[in-house]
């Protein structure tokens, strides 16, 4: 059996822990009832996801004395995150009459740890709520900090809460099964904590991504590193009204770019964006003499190396000219009061919140980056 | 000029202000604009309150600097309280490019409160929320506490979160053109807190009633006591894991005969169905030896001497039996894992939580109380 490694995230009274291992499914209701004893669970989780992973969770929680009141599978896909599968949940989750100390378990990635976590959130003002993340993406970044929500026709996740979970089962063997791309899109966000303030997370990861993608310890040992680094920036600012947005490195440009495909996950998925975000990010940092252009030359080539995207021209069919690219970027909700802030950088590992950066600066770079 | 009384909520970091007084609807743009500087608001409201109270509030807020990017006036009554209309005011206050830092204001009674406070929460996860009750009831009691929500197909008030607001401005002018039945629904909440745990308070109203409904300083004395009560109790437990069930006195057999009357307002209303188990829980509370029949009677006295039903017969039409009744008690939702909790008395102002209490003893209570 291979190692369990525990991140705990520091909240206070809402502090939890992150498990990352490999068969902690299987395993998840032993570790369910000591640590919330008595609790009745509600799955939420998407078709897709139910196929490989419901019936050895169901078992796993069963055989640990944690009883499944209800198992809700929804549609698997980004649209499912809005209002009506929101009320879809938490009428099941009512109609199994769950109380405030009965959990809301999520089995699945972003999408489905987003809506369940809302509706953990909003039944009875907050049950508790377990997230079981089964992508890379999620493990190392949706599933820990505590936001939740769905999309609104105005624009993605600007209907939520923050609500913590009371546990984190990160089970890395379930990442086996990932199709690749899927796997790469994730590695992006898991390189992201290197690139904010882990520089030596990062030359780690140049050294042994191979290992990171073919599993066991090191890819334990990589999505604890990336819990770590996110539980810190969560602890110093929970409710996102400072240094957390650091986490948002490569998101402006990314979500722009996301908009501009129309989310169509075909073109384009969120990793992806972040990894060419990311790049830009870097690349406008050394246009603004802040970082060295060396540092984006390394950026790139490293995710260039594990098979991302890296450039806007890298994102098959047309893409919009510049200008439209920066109205997607106003657009953003990250804009605060009209000031354009950006996550730059001043090398690997030393990235900062920029605000009043002038949009005139964003537009130029744009339009070089797609000539 | 009348005075104007301010009670603090003791939150920490989410602590904030009652202010009570006439005329504050007029001085809402100078209030604001003081204490939560540059920031535009949504005005949510139903039909009737925008037909007294609209155009003096937004010349209010105006004339006082604060910028008015939406209103959202909804059809008036309990039926307003779902996804439906939740969604709609989600939108409108995001089609108002409102940002975290801008407010949404809630004029109106406990409905408007409850989801407008709801749509503040869930909004960019959380943006920032000014409460202008309009009724006495939601000016004692659901402005205060930060309790937020919408009801479902399986139950009042299931789903939502606790937001705080940043401001609660009471106005007691504006309870001059309440109904008087809706007033006096009002009142019983009001001198619930005298009943939990102040004593002095329940004698001074004894006394200074029929100053209370007619206005000026002894309605203002007696909201601010009414606020401070609440005040301290949601202060112990904001989040409703203890202490906060008191405030719940009189409730349970309350949200049992207004579910038995089917929500029906033309039969009961909220407040009444609190006065009757206000009642309700002092004879059951003599019954159990826990407090003197003469308690009961003194509360019972007071209350019918203000014009407030108190008893199950003074509930117009069909009322079903002690069985039914004790079901609707059990589906309440301060039912937790299965035991029975009721707010008892051992006496006026020596309220407690009582859990465990048996179900036969209620019902044999219920029996003799309808007989």
């Amino acid at each position: 059996m291979s190692k369990t490694v525990t991140v705990e995230v520091g909240l206070g009274d809402r502090a939890y822990d992150i498990l990352i291992g490999s068969g902690l499914i299987a395993r998840a209701g032993e570790t369910i009832s000591a640590r919330l004893p008595g609790t009745r669970v509600a799955i939420v989780t998407d078709e897709n996801v139910a196929a490989s992973h419901l019936e050895a969770l169901k078992s796993g929680l069963e055989s640990g004395g944690v009883a499944v009141a209800a198992t809700i599978a929804l549609p698997a896909g980004e649209k499912t995150k809005g209002f009506a599968f929101l009320q879809e949940v938490v009428d099941a989750v009512l109609g199994a009459r769950l109380e405030r100390r009965d959990a809301v378990v999520a089995l699945g990635g972003g999408v489905i740890g987003d809506l369940a976590g809302f509706a953990a959130g909003i039944v009875r003002r907050g049950m508790d709520f377990v997230q079981i993340p089964t992508s890379l993406l999620a493990q190392v970044d949706s599933s820990v900090g505590g936001k939740t929500g769905i999309n609104s026709a105005r624009g993605k996740n600007l209907i939520g809460v923050f609500h913590q979970p009371k546990l984190v089962l990160a089970d890395s063997g379930v990442l086996d099964t990932l199709p690749i791309r899927e796997f790469r899109a994730g590695y992006a966000e898991l390189a992201k904590y290197g690139l904010i303030d882990r520089p030596d997370f990062f030359a780690w990861l140049e050294k042994n991504w191979r290992e990171v993608f073919e599993g066991g310890d090191a890819r334990i040992e990589a999505i604890a590193e990336a819990c770590r680094a996110k539980a810190d920036v969560v602890a110093r600012d929970e409710f996102e009204t400072g240094d957390r947005a650091l986490l948002n490195l490569g998101h402006t440009f990314g979500h722009a770019l996301e908009a501009a495909t129309a989310y169509d996950g075909a073109r384009l998925v969120h990793g992806e964006g972040v990894a060419i975000g990311m790049v830009l990010a870097h690349r406008f940092s050394a246009r603004l003499n802040l970082a060295s252009p060396d540092d984006a030359v390394r950026v790139e080539a490293h995710l260039k190396a594990v098979g991302l995207p890296t450039r806007i021209a890298d994102i098959p069919g047309e893409m919009p000219g510049a200008d439209k690219l920066l109205d997607y970027i106003t657009q953003d909700k990250k804009v605060s009061r009209g000031a354009l802030t950006f996550i730059l950088t001043r090398g690997i590992g030393q990235s900062f919140i920029a605000k009043d950066v002038p949009s005139s600066e964003v537009l130029a770079f744009l339009r070089d980056s797609l000539g």
